[in-house]
């Protein structure tokens, strides 16, 4: 049968402080499509389908809307697990009517042992879990790891396999020797190494979650399928999108995405990138990194470059700045200044420009003001 | 057709700090076995399943286990509302799904205005609502309270009754005249005076939400079922329940509830509620309401009592203290007494008794380590 494999939507997900839920709508209506246009069997989702235990009401109602658009108007199959950023109880709402309609969103560990049989394909989801939940499953107390885990886990689910059907594992972790990138979770899934690579090698076809890259892992039978969005600057140069998966063969395919707004890196100077002949060449509505060339000391920059550009994700020099400030302020005898002469240096290194007397004067009463204040306590 | 109607069970609610979950998933058991006993043909539940918009993960397996329990295994058909306490966003979750086994459960104002028809009655089930949907419905700018409102939301729900057939309206609102307690919202439900019940008198019965007390309201035709448990000290003499509603004849009756833990008001002097002759009399698990009748102050009182009360919601004096305490501290002139003879008199004030030797001098050396260290910064 034919499968749509995707994960790690992290519905809620912000990327530097910017709402991400209008893209992650679009995005999820383009992977609809490409069910509709690939006629799949069922999609697959691993895990991390909201970014947050508890998400905002937004993000409940975008998911909500999807898995009802997807498996009841579009009535598409879906096969779903936890992951870590998922709180397994609350992601669990509805999941014992979902089954009535092939929606299966397994949430506990023990859930993964009772195969979902579609067509030619047992499908085993396996969610994102703790070591006690296994202590407790296995009641073995000696299972302090999801490496020591796993093994059990496996074996315990090939228990189930029917010989004349095709095995497809749904799974959240990491696989030992993936790649990472910054948007994943820094804590790390039970352990240090994450799970070995040879437990997945008796199914057909293992579709995973947890990793935002498709290449993070290179397995003949096993796949990330990666976010369906750049979730961090580090991702900026990976290729996003969902595998579809014929279990039949094992074989499975790349389908890109293209989101609602890039994440672009920009490298010039101040000026050009005021200026329309500039701009007007670039997506300004993309997510932007900004490398700027100029050395000095900008006031207003952030303001200055949201006029034109309304989604700065970051600035940062290219070249440094042209005094360093912190290392002058930081030698100098600061102890042995006057208040109104500190704050005198740290206007000209700051602004590269003397203070009006008028500005003084206002200093001076400011920090009168103050200091007397201070003194009547 | 007959009815369980019950409402207000604010899963995840604490009363004075002690967690109810025990205490509702009994409460909720107990009305599950009135349903079977009396054979019913659905459960109405009339708003305020949560007690916060975001409840917490045992508040959600609570009730998710309930309804699943309710629905799929006990196959009781479930007719439900959101109230002012619930997340209307948040409680759909699985909500489409819900309709496949006779579950309803509506979360927003049009939803009202599709009748659920089962056997000889159609149940109308509205919602707790903002006036702003009310204005986005009608697209009339003039709906500034729900009073405002509810005309041409009854008028427009009276649109789709069919005369042949019983008529039922579940909803979560105020309505005038009705009498409140502590723990319901102190927000008023759209405007001061609650809804006008001559709305309500072409129902055959309504079923509604939102007061605590089953007594709160007497019309012919409505009822409010009250909470399941006491939310609140000032309910400790309410009789809680449930109504069996006959739908085809208008009749109903009250089925009560057992707590698992009452609430009790005891008055009697300190001595006697440590005397086993006393406390082995009375059930010292309940919720306590305790009225001092002593007028001495005891040191470490609280600690004292829970030895042997363990759910002390509150203790009072009921006949004041000895000594007026603050009355003399404010008096004296504080502001020439040493902290040491300050620190004194108030040791005596407190605990009746003087400092000891040892006592004061641990006092002088702890003042002069404070004040010696006050005097360097």
């Amino acid at each position: 049968m034919k499968v749509l494999h995707t994960a790690d939507w992290h519905i809620g997900k912000k990327l530097h402080g910017y709402d991400l839920l209008p893209d992650q709508a679009y995005i999820l209506d383009q992977i609809k499509k490409i069910a509709k246009d690939e006629a799949v069997d069922a999609i697959v989702i691993a895990g991390d389908l909201y970014d947050r235990s508890v998400p905002s009401e937004d993000s409940v109602r975008l998911l909500n809307q999807t898995i009802a658009d997807w498996n009841l108007t579009e009535q598409f199959p879906l096969l779903a697990i936890s992951g870590n950023h998922d709180s397994a109880t609350r992601l669990a709402t509805g999941a014992p009517w979902f089954n009535q309609t092939n929606f299966h969103l397994h949430t506990r560990l023990q859930e993964a042992f009772t195969p979902i049989e579609m067509k030619d394909t047992q499908f085993f989801l396996l969610p994102y879990f703790e070591p006690v939940d296994a202590r407790i499953y296995f009641e073995d107390p000696d299972l302090r790891t999801i490496q020591a885990a796993m093994p059990k886990v496996i074996a315990k689910i090939q228990e189930s396999f029917d010989p004349k059907k095709k095995h497809v594992l749904v799974s959240h972790f990491f696989v030992a020797g993936s790649s990472k990138t910054d948007s994943e979770t820094k804590i790390e899934v039970g352990g240090l190494d994450g799970i070995n690579g040879d437990l997945l090698k008796d199914f057909d076809y293992v579709a995973l979650g947890h990793l935002h890259g498709k290449d993070a892992l290179k397995m003949e039978n096993a796949r990330y399928s990666g976010s369906p969005l750049k979730y961090s600057l580090s991702e900026k140069d990976q290729t996003k999108g969902v595998w579809i998966v014929e279990t039949e063969t094992g074989e499975f395919s790349f389908r890109e995405l293209s989101p609602l707004h890039e994440i672009q890196e920009l490298q010039t100077s101040f000026e050009k990138l005021l200026t329309p002949a500039f701009y007007s060449t670039i997506n300004r509505e993309d997510y932007l990194s900004i490398l700027l060339e100029d050395r000095a000391v900008i006031p207003n920059l952030m303001n200055q470059l949201r006029q034109v550009y309304p989604r700065i994700i970051q600035v940062e020099r290219a070249n440094g700045f042209e005094t360093a400030v912190e290392t002058r302020l930081k030698t100098e005898n600061i102890k042995e200044k006057s208040p109104i002469s500190l704050t005198e240096d740290f206007f000209t290194e700051v602004s590269q420009n003397e203070l009006t007397p008028q500005q003084k004067s206002w200093i001076e009463e400011g920090l009168h003001t103050i200091l007397k204040k201070g003194g009547e306590n």
